[in-house]
């Protein structure tokens, strides 16, 4: 059987769960690697995928029989079929945390189902531990987002307007082996630059600006996420101050980062020496990176956890001046047991375009 | 008091619901044209959006005194201020089909709400009716939809793939005053057009291929969806036959389109003629289009409702033999009170490519 199915199964089965209907796409495409809209049941007997006639076609040509699973039409489905699933089940899992309160009442009605118990984010626990696959596809995204920024550092010219510098990064991504975007790339120019999540706007790049440029793309299925803040024409030595602020914070955080780490604690650090400085640290310090851009664990104090060798997670002080400017510095991070190596390797020094 | 938010005030009023939590983004932006991640409170005697540090900048650049909407902080909440937002509330709306079963036992525990009630796609149903910039958006993507296909019909040769054509569309899109993609575009050709949701593949367009080309813009926010089907070099007869089935059930629809048509008898009505010829009709014959590409009504057996006018949505039948080819042909139609308007104008005619 399809190995992530039979760790989840083993996962379900020391919690006394005997089946789970699984909903989310991203984690059917995890544990099957199909890219459709269905979902996946795990029964007592089988595995099986139920989809739409028009999804039968492309997801036959996904599966081997290696991955032991049935792939059946909703139009096949009897009322009594359903009710069937999980007839000796004392406890079935289900996705809380994605399925809506409507479709619980629905799964509750057409599956009568004994006892729908709510499962934690099993699967999304499992995705935060990629394998050396998996590795391999965000090293790969990574790579690409680097050479992106690299071109950006030629391309970029005074005039230019921030969406016009958007549109090049989509398209340098699509040009070199990345399938597009891990999401809407933000290019924040002078005042902008103080706004976390900017939109690219037709404010044109001039002299004296700071440029934040947050992007990543996506590599077979595999996110990256970067963001480095440049100048142009010169630096105020206010602004090298935050710079330098942020920069050392991103850098005492990514030598903390391995196995075991405390990531509230990591958190904790950034907060204390920007408070220190008079400065706030307004969002979270990163999130985890893999089928998602935005996946657990998220690096914020509100997370008790631990990291874990295997984990690739995002590094991402800022600091942000209503009105005035902003300063964030960040990589795609991927955590050993001992260390951490940074992903995205794009220099962090001063960047002064002219 | 912004006029979308006045009448969705209304109609709760008129169900005995004095406040709601709205969550859904699309719904959010509907309302109020914010584009962030938050919650809007409609409450007894307030319009609250909340949100967090990131955003706050960039939402109160997109309000305007006249939203009479009071703009905070998640950060800037205490336990007592949520529990005092419905307080004389005897009942509060949520949109049970977007919030989780988590977030459902998360707003219960957090407001304190006597009676959490569903709302039946309350904000979801005011869209279907678009207004006349709502149209007049809608109306400019296609525009820009119809633009790049006759594009298409110059741009794409033989030998290319149907990733480059794709692509092709993407930029297309961008430098003609879209945003972007209104969902990844369809180029499926030979084989591959028997798949109803085919993603592009590296597969080259060759001679006596059938290239089904199903794609959509967003024009300040709104969206626009079209499918054709065109040949290369030639067209086989049995394919003609199969073409002029579908094209005639499309035609015989849009006709058929109206304020008061009845949703499942057009359904039936392609159904019955496709089953004649030993077809089945294998997907939803239509959806509803706007802020999302897919959304109501559904265009299907299963919605027992009627056409309304202002409703935008598309036609799509579709034919697909397995293994060999697939001929869909769709447009985006505003429904009026006497007959309907295609949004979309590209000819419908045989199209071969040489």
């Amino acid at each position: 059987m399809n190995e992530r199915i039979r760790w989840i199964r083993n996962n379900l089965k020391s919690q006394n769960i005997q089946g789970m209907i699984i909903s989310n796409p991203t984690n059917i495409k995890y544990l099957t690697n199909i890219d459709a809209e269905g979902i996946l049941l795990l029964t007592l007997r089988e595995n099986i995928y139920i989809t739409d006639e028009r999804y039968i076609e492309k997801v036959k040509k996904i599966l081997t029989i290696d991955d032991e699973i049935i792939v059946t039409s909703f139009r096949d489905l009897s009322y009594e079929d359903y009710e069937n699933y999980f007839l000796f089940c004392e406890n079935v899992g289900f996705e809380e945390n994605y399925v809506t309160y409507s479709n619980y009442k629905e799964i509750m009605h057409k599956y009568k189902i004994n006892n729908l118990v709510e499962t934690e984010w099993i699967v999304e626990k499992q995705r935060q531990i990629k394998d050396q696959d998996e590795i391999s596809y965000i090293r790969k995204a990574c790579e690409i987002t680097d050479n992106c920024f690299s071109h950006l550092l030629k391309y970029i010219k005074k005039g230019m307007t921030e969406k016009q510098i958007s549109d090049e990064i989509e398209k340098f991504f699509k040009e070199n082996g990345a399938s597009g975007v891990s999401f809407p790339s933000i290019v924040a120019s002078g005042e902008n630059s103080a706004i976390p999540h900017a939109t690219p706007t037709d404010r044109k790049i001039q002299s004296g600006d700071v440029i934040t440029i947050d992007m990543g793309c996506v590599y077979n299925g595999y996110c990256s996420d970067m963001t480095r803040t440049i100048f142009v024409d010169f630096v105020q030595e206010y602004m090298k101050k935050v710079y330098d602020l942020v920069l050392k914070n991103q850098m005492i955080v990514t030598s903390e980062m391995r196995e075991g780490a405390n990531i509230k604690t990591l958190s904790k650090i950034v907060e204390g020496n920007f408070k220190m400085n008079d400065y706030d640290l307004v969002h979270a310090l990163g999130h985890g990176v893999g089928l998602e851009v935005h996946e657990g664990p998220i690096i914020s104090e509100k997370n008790e956890k631990t990291l874990k060798a295997g984990m690739v997670v995002t590094n991402e002080p800022g600091i942000y001046l209503p009105g005035e400017y902003g300063v964030r510095i960040e990589d795609t991070i991927l955590i050993g047991e001992n260390d951490s190596e940074v992903l995205t390797k794009s220099s962090k020094n001063y960047c002064i375009l002219s």
